[in-house]
């Protein structure tokens, strides 16, 4: 049940830290703040254990990954593994060059990751069932998603959520389909980086991850949609405003009345 | 002619990497977005041949350079190249370091430029002829901007496009003048950044770079100036906002009706 | 005296080289423009001393700080203070992991820094007297603050700038109370970034660095206070919005009918 745990969310004002990209690392930050958690970003070798030991979720972005980043990814989500905080791995553009597809394979074989979170197109190959991505949006090509995001989350011991006009979340057994959301949300850079961390909000107050991550994409989908229904919104600049305003002033109450999830 | 040329740009929709600076990267996407591309950021140098090779175009911006990152632009410019595809180049800040104006000139010795879009003083100091500038802004001591702009052209077989008042662009033959544009855009950082950005989605879409540069520079320009005239524009946080929402709302009839471009 | 520092600011619109974080750079970039002065972002060690070196004002923000920008923050330093350049260090989560204290005092240590401006946390942990930060957020633990910074202000020959629901700002000899602001700045991330970068903007046009770091704090508080008041201002976008509106927008008059300073 996603009723409450956005309440949670901000009774327990989560530390959510980040590992992310430089496109949209302020915009994650901002996100994390208007959701009601606490962003940190910090990506040194040196210090990302010690951070993420003090966080209650790790969320890894490869929007923008080098060599250097992956490592500290890898050694930040074992800190993480050990102290039992949950990891949210948003795999941007895998499948566009091979090293973002290998990068993401290999933080998911060295970190026990809580959440998947990508497009069908990054899913879709990272389960090995084939795929085409336009540099980091996904270009089609894909077939029968479910399966390919049950399968991964039942071979990863995780929750898998594939974005899209309608969300797939699934933790292998339960699925979940979320039709929140509204077309605006394409016209600016970073919806996908920003929900991650709206992800990592929830699931740093709450356990089920499964519940967290649809509470996340009801919610982040939801202010969308607000915002793109307001009068003063007349294109991605005045959207991107209207959508930090309507993401902070949620309510259990908005969420209860425009909430749009399925569970099969 | 400048006709048509975003009708073109919006149909393809071409993909364009970029390999940019810090400070304004998350504008550069958003303005690549809003004018009808589709952007992708990606520096590692193990990616950016790939990543190069998926794009219709690859924009170089040297505002936070390291020398790392000079390796991949150079690396990335001859994949490019290769297959054809248009590289722009900003020099940010070319003669405010020596690190910068040798990079600058390291990048135009190995790689094929079709654009090279700076101020005055960058311009003018790579070119040989002097100039001042303070940080990344120009600061004077240019002079004949245009004999510099076409020699520099003819030498290195590119356009050259040269931002002020009054933009001149050239590619040693061909000469325009776009008067297209608002102080209000110098009030916010990373307008030259985005002008880039919005010349490489024309020239990722359009194979006459110097038309598509003219064109870039319109619309851009175009675009402030609509934003500026707007009643709840009251300073450079309401501008900007405003701003991407004009770019996101040009039409063939604004540019038709607002150009302000002469040719020589 | 407060009076008068912001029109000596835009008349001399001094060059403010920073290094600085990634998730806050552009904000930092926006608000010396706002305020006044002229930014310019770097960080590569070939170029730091000559960048530093055409500056008015150094500031130095250990946000997301790496081995290799700590290093150019020190040889930056140096070059300032060879040339008397001011430096203002934000020591950001110092305390939250070793390596950020450290690299703090190292800072400290090895440049000769003209205000440092951070949390109460940061500044009492750094004074060696304790504090509790959650990522870069002072969570509280902080004992007689006041005595803290001032003796860290005779310690380090500095001005010592504590911000908070009351700033404090000491030159060891000389105390200042500042009541601007409001609990809407704490909605979006990088008021603290920006506020430093318009601390180094006042300290860049203005000898007396205590009394800059004054008027900064007035300056930047009270934008915040206006932005705040504003109708149109419905949450953390449209006050981000309005805010870099309201601090394009101050004049000396705003400043003298709006300031809540006092001095001890």
């Amino acid at each position: 049940m996603v009723e409450g745990l956005l309440t949670i969310l901000r009774d327990k004002k989560p530390l959510i830290h980040h590992i992310t990209n430089m496109v949209t690392i302020n915009d994650c930050a901002n996100v994390t703040l208007a959701i009601g958690a606490l962003p940190v970003m910090a990506h040194a070798l040196e210090e990302v254990e010690e951070m993420a030991g003090a966080a209650q979720a790790l969320v890894l972005n490869i929007g923008t990954l080098t060599k250097e980043q992956v490592d500290a990814m890898v050694k930040a989500g074992k800190a993480a593994n050990s102290l039992g905080i949950p990891v949210i791995l948003d795999p941007v553009g895998a499948g566009a060059t091979s090293m973002r597809t290998q990068s993401a394979k290999r933080i998911l074989e060295e970190v026990r990751v809580s959440v998947i979170k990508g497009n069908s197109a990054e899913i879709s190959i990272l389960a090995g069932k084939g795929g085409r991505i336009r540099g980091v949006e996904s270009a089609g090509g894909v077939d029968d998603i479910l399966s390919a995001a049950r399968d991964m989350a039942k071979k990863y011991k995780t929750v898998v959520a594939v974005s899209g006009a309608t969300d797939i979340i699934t933790d292998g057994n339960r699925v979940a389909y979320v039709d929140n959301g509204h077309p605006m949300m394409g016209t600016i850079t970073g919806t996908g980086c920003m929900l991650t961390s709206v992800v990592g909000s929830f699931c740093g107050a709450n356990e089920d991850s499964f519940e967290a991550t649809v509470a996340a994409f009801v919610s982040f989908g939801l202010a969308g949609e607000l915002a793109a229904s307001k009068d003063e919104v007349k294109g991605p600049g005045s959207f991107k405003m209207a959508f930090f305003d309507e993401i902070y002033n949620l309510t259990e109450e908005k969420i209860r009345k425009g909430m749009k999830a399925r569970y099969e």
